[in-house]
């Protein structure tokens, strides 16, 4: 069972002119973020904006007449759904995709819009588990697996090959994992085209599994993270064996990491990544030691994020940035005051945001009142000497802690 | 003076290996949203992230040792600044970039960080285009023209005969209009290339300059633009000939129109595009007809657009869309109710962003408040069902517009 070079090119061939050779390409300013040489693989890109177009075209492409004709089932509110969904409706192979009832409805629409079959069904994975058992025994559908398949893995792999031709004296390839397909095949495809190379792990810290497996730890499993794609608690039969022998080490990335590079891909590399596509740089970010220096490949696997929370880490980031600021004033409750305020502000060169104006605080004398200000500024010292300033007005500006609607 | 294919090329062997031949890829979802079949070329991921790489480098290679020992003065706060300060260190060429006083201060910094002299004069364009004359003279520097030079415009043409080479068959380019640099070059690759290529402009529809020298026209010229690298008010002198000849038509683009495209880059695309780097889309989004079945090739020419600017146009889509709504209750002012309302709302799905209760209008009983809510929701569906529950249970919503911190 155990997957080889050969069965990676043989995927190859497979996805050859259907699934995207994706860009490969320097990324000077991550680069100088992190102290290596930093290479980004742009596989948020493929048509359903991740890798998984790879790996469920392998092993759709592999199925019998009779297979075909039966269909296929999977079990996914990601992107396993969306590539299996797409790549079933182009090779005309019914697809069964099962999803927690909780499923948000724009990622069922996009399910179905590529003409597979949607069964909404159980709170959890677990629940949706034993319905996809169901239907696979009920239909005599075949299941796509999401990573614990030869085909998959074989699928996922041919990333590395890309990658080394575009680049082939890469020291480091570093890649998330989840349940480990795409750690898996690549690390098979990168060591067989270059013995020496080595590859790093990134595993969301909420979901340590394979850490645990490795290090023989218990560390906790679960709660919300921004990396979803990557939040799997079971370690893969197939997918296990292969990363202890082949992967180094495999770095935990916390939350705040996570946030971190999906903003720092925006902002600086100009791309969008969802926060498992993001897990490879955030695990630079927390070790940045191990990567000093080496030629790094990243694989930036998947793009789908929801708009609002990337709108929310952007925001987040520009307050840690002091770009954007809030701080409360005290001031006296006279007609034209906030008027002074507002002007004096402008002539400051900062830009008013938000402005909540309170006479009923207990803390004020009853000729008081005092004005929460959220304020952008042009950076850290510009906030600065605007709070100097309000503070030699007499003003007593004193920070807040931001409640954005956003956050 | 007129730029020729054969300079274009010539621009091509000054730039290669340094400046990046940046990917060309298929767009399908793009594609399903103009009905076109679009491709788009990612100039967002040049090292500073705009094309203005190329035509900066061909510039700076073309001068003497002696004009390269005295130096380089450009007039800029956006993407030329950025490029003339990081291609001129690269060659060691001392570079002076004059910007207005009120540059952002990060643009300041990071044109500086290229080691770049900053120097700030004049409130307006036309004050800093007085300094940048007057160092010319005083120094002896060279001026690099953001447009107006042969070299700039075949550098910048170099982008056509890359996009022609990856996909030899396409009918229409659509390229956004500045001072005019980037459209002239291409145009001239482009048609050299392929005769029958067709050749459309996008130009902001506040800043109509070559629009209005073309038909003749009298559109006012000026006001707070997305596409900030585009609003330009004089037409070239070199690249007004050209369009004239070669463009087919100049689409005019509102901001609404902009804001789609730069959203459509991002949440269906997953890249980063600045308001001037997603004219191209917006014209297709403005005058779909022109464009539809036809292989489409777009520019993105540049993605340094300000975070905070693009979180707020997501939000503010996410409103268009329903999947951020506010309404405003009229709820009995008594303990509880609050926690009534709240409660509620998560079992209907709603995520709560925030909460405004009131008690102070004057249009409500005494015993009565007025509660604003901003939720988030599925989808418009979702919105509607959630509004309906809450006049079922007697609340009277109204929806309200919000006033976003981030607008």
């Amino acid at each position: 069972m155990r997957v080889t070079l050969a069965d990676i090119e043989a995927a190859r061939r497979v996805i050859e002119g259907v699934v995207l050779d994706t860009p490969m390409l320097p990324a000077p300013r991550l680069s100088a973020l992190t102290g290596a040489d930093v290479f980004v693989k742009y596989e948020n890109l493929q048509v359903t904006n991740s890798f998984k177009d790879r790996g469920a075209l392998v092993k759709l492409a592999s199925l019998s007449e009779a297979e075909r004709k039966r269909g296929v089932v999977a079990m996914s509110a990601g992107n396993h759904a969306q590539a299996v969904a797409y790549h079933a409706a182009r090779l005309r192979i019914p697809a069964t995709i099962v999803m927690p009832v909780t499923t948000p409805f724009v990622k069922v629409a996009a399910t179905r819009s590529h003409g597979a079959e949607v069964v909404l069904e159980g709170e959890s994975v677990a629940d949706a588990q034993a319905s996809c058992e169901r239907l696979q025994s009920e239909r005599g559908l075949v299941l796509v697996h999401p990573y614990d398949d030869p085909r998959i893995i074989a699928g996922q792999g041919t990333i590395a090959l890309e990658m080394l031709e575009d680049v082939p004296d890469l020291d480091q390839l570093v890649i998330p994992i989840g349940g480990g397909g795409l750690i898996a095949g690549n690390a098979i495809a990168a060591r067989a085209r270059k013995a020496d190379i080595e590859i790093v792990g990134a595993e969301a810290a909420l979901y340590p599994a394979v850490w645990n497996a490795l290090h023989d730890g218990h560390r906790p499993i679960g709660g919300a993270t921004l990396a979803e794609g990557i939040a799997v608690k079971n370690v893969g039969k197939l997918t296990l064996p292969v990363i202890r022998e082949l992967v180094s080490s495999v770095v935990l990335v916390d939350e705040a990491q996570l946030e971190r590079a999906v903003n720092a891909y925006l902002t600086l590399q100009k791309t969008m990544a969802e926060g498992a596509g993001a897990a490879g740089l955030a695990a630079m970010l927390a070790e940045p030691a191990r990567f000093k220096g080496k030629r790094v490949g990243l694989i930036l696997c998947g793009g789908n994020i929801d708009p609002r929370i990337l709108a929310s880490i952007m925001v987040r980031e520009l307050e840690r940035d002091s770009r954007i600021v809030s701080f409360r004033l005290t001031i006296p409750d006279r007609p034209g005051v906030l008027g002074i305020i507002a002007t004096r502000l402008g002539h400051l060169g900062a830009n008013i945001l938000e402005v909540d104006h309170r006479r009923l605080f207990l803390d004020v004398p009853a000729k008081g009142a005092k004005l929460d200000v959220t304020i952008e500024t042009r950076d850290g010292a510009h906030a600065a000497e605007i709070m100097a300033a309000l503070a030699a007005d007499g003003y007593a500006p004193a920070a807040i802690e931001t409640a954005s609607a956003l956050e």
